[in-house]
């Protein structure tokens, strides 16, 4: 068993989340951070994306402290990411009240010399003209797993399409599977796009789990049944943390190593829920995690 | 083990049904048939239902030959139960076009008395009296399962209620879970139910699985993935079908044979769907079932 490290490369935010529950201000987010801090439960993380002039020091030393490399935290002059959501009584509808890009826009990450070398990467929802170029940058990354979102299907189809056959682990919901397979029906959906060329397909289904399709195999599990989510902001991005984590601790990608990974991902997504934006995390331990792993287990055994 | 024989009673109709792939007029359907169908595939079946006079010999015989006691399929003089349904392209959409309740009002069923020793009795979906009237008619229930809808929920909920204390397993879908409950979370709403005196709550999600609540436990499973879903009509019926079915096989109500129970009950709705109403049924073999729970075991195998 030889731990990887992992380089992902995304967005990093402070959000404004409204849901049923409450209200937080200023909570730090966005995608690479979830991923990041879900993935260094497992394994050495190094986290690139731009910051801005508001970034505050002891953000970077909760991140340090969780062992996540900020030598990629990119300063450019500016405010970093800022989102406002609002979430529905239904926590599956979500609002954009606010969104100010801030020093997101015009972000072309460089990767250091030392992070090319992280042989797990994950390319966070960003163009996939900079995911492109981001990887170009990789010395021999062994294994890539891909986000994307509506927008990059509608926009830049070619450029992501053509990103697919350089992908290990695509990680979407749903609703985008439909959109860049254009079928409506899940199961063809991930097929056609093992077809395009990526090796996997992680289906995610938010409140009812995920659905990972390989050429040769498909793997269902549901979410892990929790009577109360109070804020479902990062659960998808901590989700692929976890599962990249868990796949870089135990240095193995094969079928089984994934299933495993995949169950760790769900765990963690669980724990994300319980509270705005990534607080859950600065309490969870190992402990928790292996707890509820078990949970797991006795929830879906048969 | 010891198989017991379980007794259904609820509609039997003929179905016009249209979906994105086709039409079909008079198919055999109705709740009761499609619970009866699949569990007849493990057990002795006891069909009450109430029939016109359009009600084909030949179809009897197809029942009987499935091993199902027909002496419950009461003839009244009029048209039988006629639906005409609609599917949208989201599956999970449907339109009621036409509904003819034909010899279906008014049934106020009487059950044989070879047929009150029956240990397994399966409620279907009617009025929450009437379900009452039936089950008071059995002389000593083993087992006893329930199906409700939100019609009965709004319309009927003292004497649904009043009922739950003698149900054994309560299985409705997650909307209905919800207003009966009158709790959005299907976490809190399965725990209200149980406090409200059913002993275990199972709710169906469609193409998403289902997930059993017991006092002590919770089991989770998704639905068996499929390229093609043709005709949703029955699933949950054949879910319930096949469910009920196992347990009757093997005589045990455990927590274990429960959730057996339930894959085989997800693996026999997986089938139905396959064409319209219950015609995939017709050429169903237990090979193919115990096949597909294999294949079943290594979709959910971590």
């Amino acid at each position: 068993m030889t731990v990887r490290s992992i380089a992902v490369i995304g967005s990093v935010a402070f959000d404004t989340l409204e849901t049923p529950s409450g209200r937080a201000d200023g909570e730090l987010g966005g995608s690479a951070v979830h991923f990041a801090v879900a993935a260094s439960f497992f394994a050495p993380v190094s986290l690139v994306g731009p910051i801005g002039d508001d970034f505050p020091a002891a953000t970077r030393e909760y991140l340090v402290a969780r062992g996540i490399d900020c030598s990629g935290l990119e300063h450019r002059p500016g405010r970093t990411f800022r989102w406002h959501g609002r979430y529905h009584e239904d926590m599956n509808k979500r609002d954009t009240v606010a969104l100010d890009l801030g020093v997101f826009a015009g972000f072309a990450p460089r990767i250091a010399d030392a992070t090319r070398r992280a042989p797990y990467v994950f390319l966070g929802n960003i163009d996939p003209a900079l995911q492109r170029g981001v990887l170009d940058q990789f010395a021999a990354p062994a294994l890539v797993g891909l986000d994307t979102m509506n927008h990059w299907i509608d926009e830049a189809r070619g450029p992501l399409e053509a990103l697919l056959e350089r992908v290990d682990v695509l990680v979407i919901n749903d609703e985008e599977a439909r959109l860049l397979a254009r079928e409506d029906n899940v199961v063809r959906a991930a097929r056609r796009i093992l077809a395009l060329g990526a090796r996997r397909v992680l289906v995610k289904r938010g409140e009812y789990g995920a659905i990972l399709f390989s050429p040769s195999s498909v793997f269902a599990v549901p979410a892990f049944p929790l009577e109360q989510v109070f804020d479902p902001t990062g659960a998808g991005d901590t989700f692929a943390g976890g599962m990249m984590g868990h796949l870089a601790a135990t240095g193995d990608a094969d079928d089984a190593a994934l299933r495993r990974a995949i169950v760790y991902g769900t765990v963690l997504a669980s724990f994300v829920v319980e509270d705005f934006g990534g607080r859950r995390m600065r309490t969870l331990t190992r402990a928790e995690i292996d707890h509820r792993y078990s949970q797991f287990v006795a929830l879906t055994s048969f």
